[in-house]
């Protein structure tokens, strides 16, 4: 049993009221682990579904607030204030509320893309290093357990050189024209307003970039992208094709779409090197495919033999499956290890992995240069 | 959003200190849906480690208890006292703290199998069915989406007439004689005044045919057992064979085994009727594979379409794989269910398929059908 | 380029007219490596069938003969007679043209299984043992490069002692009564005029026994059967369970069905030791899974790293599938090696895995023992 | 049992001689279905290993030819000469022998790609155009059943209008320069004296491109490359990324390499268009994954429900895997009914779906369009 301290830590959440999916998926992951609690929120821009998604969640009604910025100025009032916010509104409410908490020293945890336009991931880049506070993103892919195997594995030489990545997000929600339907999930995303330039590209595309370069430990250096809407009527990109040059020499594709009919949420990476090859998927997240050059395929599983190095990602057995909140949680652990020490006036850990806002402005910038590609007919354009 | 009562109900544990797995299990599973939060334990036979233990886990030390009979006492004389505890000790270790529990009018979780014999099943299911309280037996692959869909499915006639039942278990983690090696898991499990007389065929083979009674909606009638233990020095088999045969007419196999060196928890279930057949697979259990007959497999996922019937157990879209502990939480959210109804004073919800004493009792009894079986030579033993 | 000498074998047929299956797959078989040409038949006891199907298939209608006894009294007759017949009759007509060409010094390659009785199976292998000429019998499946590479590894240790053995052959296609329907391969092998006291364990329950044979060098000594016929007015068994003991101590279980809705050809072996496990499926052939105990699952396919001893039967590189046919025609490239040997007076190849007249004669006696097991309530049969 | 004329066709071979591979997968092919006998051949460049190999094959001595052009004009004077010719040389020895056979009217069965250059590729287009001699090119990938089921449900409607095209072919067997070790294979396909200006974008990337405008019915209007030779001393490209637009309004990608270490042929094209998505995979050739949208995806299986239009593309039942071999074979068995339909003065059948020079000037046009791109910094070319 790993040793925890008493008391969890105290999150307050901006967004995830009625009807959100991220905001649930947060409130899960935070507590898995015992690590959170969640104390107080500004749930809903609608101050009706705010208190009533409060008082579905069981919050004092004393600490759920209108707005983030009376929460961020009364928790920070507090002694018992909130440790952590969780930021889970749609991307155009991600800078707000950002700066508010961090100007109050308050931890950050926010969801990706980091926000809907490259001049706001700017101001929030400036914002969040220069803060005491802590910024996380929650690039959650790069917390299930075999992903951190694999960045393990690159880093050691299991592939030596690398030479290709391949990695490819197809969904098949958004083949239709749902949000035109009453589909919540489905008018956020596809609306500029509020995603930003991006559509599939900076829903999941950035999921996509974020994933290659944690586990490869390079970002491309340019790419060209063709861009598409499918839907008719759709005003932002439901498939992206993205080339990838990176300036080791290593080339790269990216395919994210949402009009795949028949794939739900089967992100998948590749990376080959002059030694050896790798290959993981996001619907069978434990395990992970290593062929060293000359050998054959090793099927590598969350907690099996060879493994080791990532251990303590794992709640329970190999064979017993451990998904997508647990690979979640392991993001809110790794916030709450970095918390707890922040508090303690300690270093942070050593072996920290969490995502930041370096790479959230790496994600918008690879929208932008996407869109812009994409409108110069697939130039390349440097990152 | 699911509307939630403000506070979620309090659990105490028996067992589950330093060292254990399945404790671990039990309380994340049950705060993963924030209905409930751990308060009191008597987690150890060990004072220290009892005492180590809830500390570890930021119990008040009021409540963390030296053994479980003090903590009945106390914790059913408290305002405060716990809703339900939760029993995850070894299986010679069911019997009394279940009694204890159940006598005090306090709800029981119960982790499988049942007890270590048969006398001791009788007994406690007598307890069970007297008492007010709840008994919950965490038969937890019953709790998985997609086997709440198989087990709807059959009951909808999408099989028609069940003929063939085929569930095998195996695991390769005891296929060493590690119980002689430190190894915790493996010593208990071994050891016949610990686990009764069941080997693999207790710890994993009652969860085989619990899965396929769930999903069927019947047990078989008569088994034929042989049981080995391979690994010299072994004293309860580790590799369990396993004929059936159902009142019905149907037929059916279970391959229970721990010295399948490769196989992690390969639990898989499959069922063959005139008009259709199912398979699954615990490794991937978000998948469940249909055939009607004459036409091609289809391949249902959870939240996926076709499985609109489980869609609340469902918390994160199809291709976002749920794992084991979600499929855990799944029976403490029912239990959550129970308990709130049962504190309200309302008849229990109609919908519930929290397995129970009898599931339990017929897990006992199986086990020692097999045992006497395999003494006889294999031959048929009644349930 | 092997060398090939210049002149195919000739070949001849008994049965395989119009409608047949199996007649199909053995023509193709042997001329996939060009090593026996088709010149003879007695292709269906309907006169004008077998005059039709030997016009149909281009052969001399001086070779195409009313009867097998004509037709062996006429090869053994010519100079050039015949190298070879095929016997792909249903399995009640198998003894008389073994016998026929046996005698008069012909080489049989006789489909399985051996016999439709145990006492014309023994029949047969005593003439079988006492004739010069070659009796290979086609259990096809011991002809995949993996299964030949999986024989390879067991012998030489790599999963130590052999502890548990599972095979399954699940196939759907009967699960209705459509020998009632005019589906002709369904009708014979549902008669046991015609396949012998055995359904589907004659049919594949055969074909599994002999592969995990095959694979592990030993056959069980003894084994209890549960056979079952499911579809109305079928008169013999559709699913077969059978439990397994080797002298050795090792277990195993056979399930053999017709009636698994959505399974095609299913077979499927695992074998299981104290130092490694292996797994093959026939629907993926070319793959074999094997663990070492301890270490990840490797992944060795045909013509793949790891698989050189088994290099001679690759046709093709790795990744371009064999299949089912190939299979089928290494038999026959290992039955011309044997035919060529003995023409040449030469010593018979060391290395030939041919399966002979013995794996006939065990395989009728494990039908024959299932039969009598499942009449007697699943008692412990001998082979 | 499918009648077949009495007497297979005559095949004649140039090149695959000793040492090569494609050689004896074209007779393999050829000879499965019992269509063609190879009757003649200038098996290699080198005298002496043509006269071996000749005799290796079992050829009269007297049509062992020492260069394509002799054998011309000899078959095609003979009463008996051969009715097509196998063309199965490296690229650069395409166009001479494929002109010396047309101009005699012989039919010509090429391997793909047609030529080495574009100049070849139009010289060989109108040859073969203007010559009453049949043209085929083996892309045989087209040859699989359920190819042929994908392209008739696309064009049957059953994905609706097509979006998104995605073809990836990644092999791993170049990731070291075993062309530098004596890797014949590896040796021409690397040279562009031999193979053209197109590494893996000639060998294989022509195979993606013929797959997928084989099944969508539609070839890319444009294509954006980059090509990359990984391996050092390389000195065409061993990894190509393509992006591809339609005139419809389609877009494309895609990624063909033989650095990606772990991969065999894992050619695998999926498709998606507004009611459905399909997906195949070259190494599971029997399955064809379908999802209607908003439906659970089915698996089609070759010969199983649902795939009766291409029943006649079936040799063996389904389960029992065919293969590459069988795939390449049901091109030369349509090449039979084309030839024979030619002989007899007949019109050509109306199914034929054979892969025509056509195809054959595609895809050099498409590898020259590649290599121009990729040098203009992957600028769109016009295909």
């Amino acid at each position: 049993m790993t040793p925890r301290p008493a008391a969890p830590l105290k999150l307050g959440m901006v967004g995830g009221g009625e009807g959100a999916f991220i905001g649930a998926v947060h409130r899960i992951a935070s507590r898995i682990d015992g690590e959170f609690t969640l104390v107080a929120g500004a749930l809903s821009s609608s101050p009706d579904r705010a208190r009533a998604s409060g008082a579905a969640l069981g919050l004092d009604p004393a600490r759920v607030y209108a707005d983030f910025t009376a929460m961020a100025d009364a928790e920070a009032a507090r002694d018992d204030g909130i440790d952590a916010v969780a930021i889970v509104t749609p991307n155009h409410v991600h800078l707000a509320p950002a700066l508010a908490f961090l100007e109050r020293g308050i931890n950050v945890i926010c969801d990706k893309p980091l926000t809907g336009t490259l001049d706001e991931a700017h101001t929030l880049a400036v914002a969040a290093e220069a803060s005491d506070a802590l910024f996380v993103l929650t690039h959650n892919y790069s917390g299930y357990a075999m992903v951190r195997q694999a960045r393990a594995m690159v880093a050691a030489g299991a592939l030596g050189t690398v030479r290709v990545v391949n990695v490819e997000y197809p969904q098949g929600w958004l083949a239709a024209p749902v949000e035109a339907e009453g589909n919540q999930q489905a008018a956020w995303r596809t609306d500029p307003a509020k995603s930003g330039a991006g559509g599939a590209i900076g829903d999941i595309g950035t999921h996509a970039l974020q994933l290659a370069t944690f586990v490869t430990g390079e970002a491309p250096a340019r790419i060209a992208a063709d861009l598409t809407a499918f839907v008719p009527g759709r005003r932002l990109d439901d498939n992206a094709h993205v080339m990838l040059r990176y300036a080791s020499g290593a080339k790269g594709l990216i395919w994210a779409s949402q009009v795949a009919v028949g794939c739900e949420n089967a992100l998948r990476l590749r990376v080959y090197g002059d030694a050896g090859g790798l290959e993981w998927c996001q619907e069978t997240p434990d395990v992970l495919l290593f062929t060293p050059h000359g050998e054959p395929t090793r099927r590598l599983t969350r907690g099996g033999p060879g493994t080791e190095a990532t251990a303590s990602l794992s709640r329970i057995p190999a064979g017993h499956p451990e998904g997508y909140l647990e690979g979640f949680a392991n993001l809110y652990r790794d916030a709450a290890r970095a918390i707890r020490a922040r508090k303690a006036g300690e270093p942070m850990p050593e072996d920290l992995l969490l995502p930041t806002v370096r790479d959230g402005l790496l994600g918008v910038t690879f929208v932008d240069a996407c869109v812009r590609s994409s409108a110069a007919d697939a130039a390349w354009i440097a990152l």
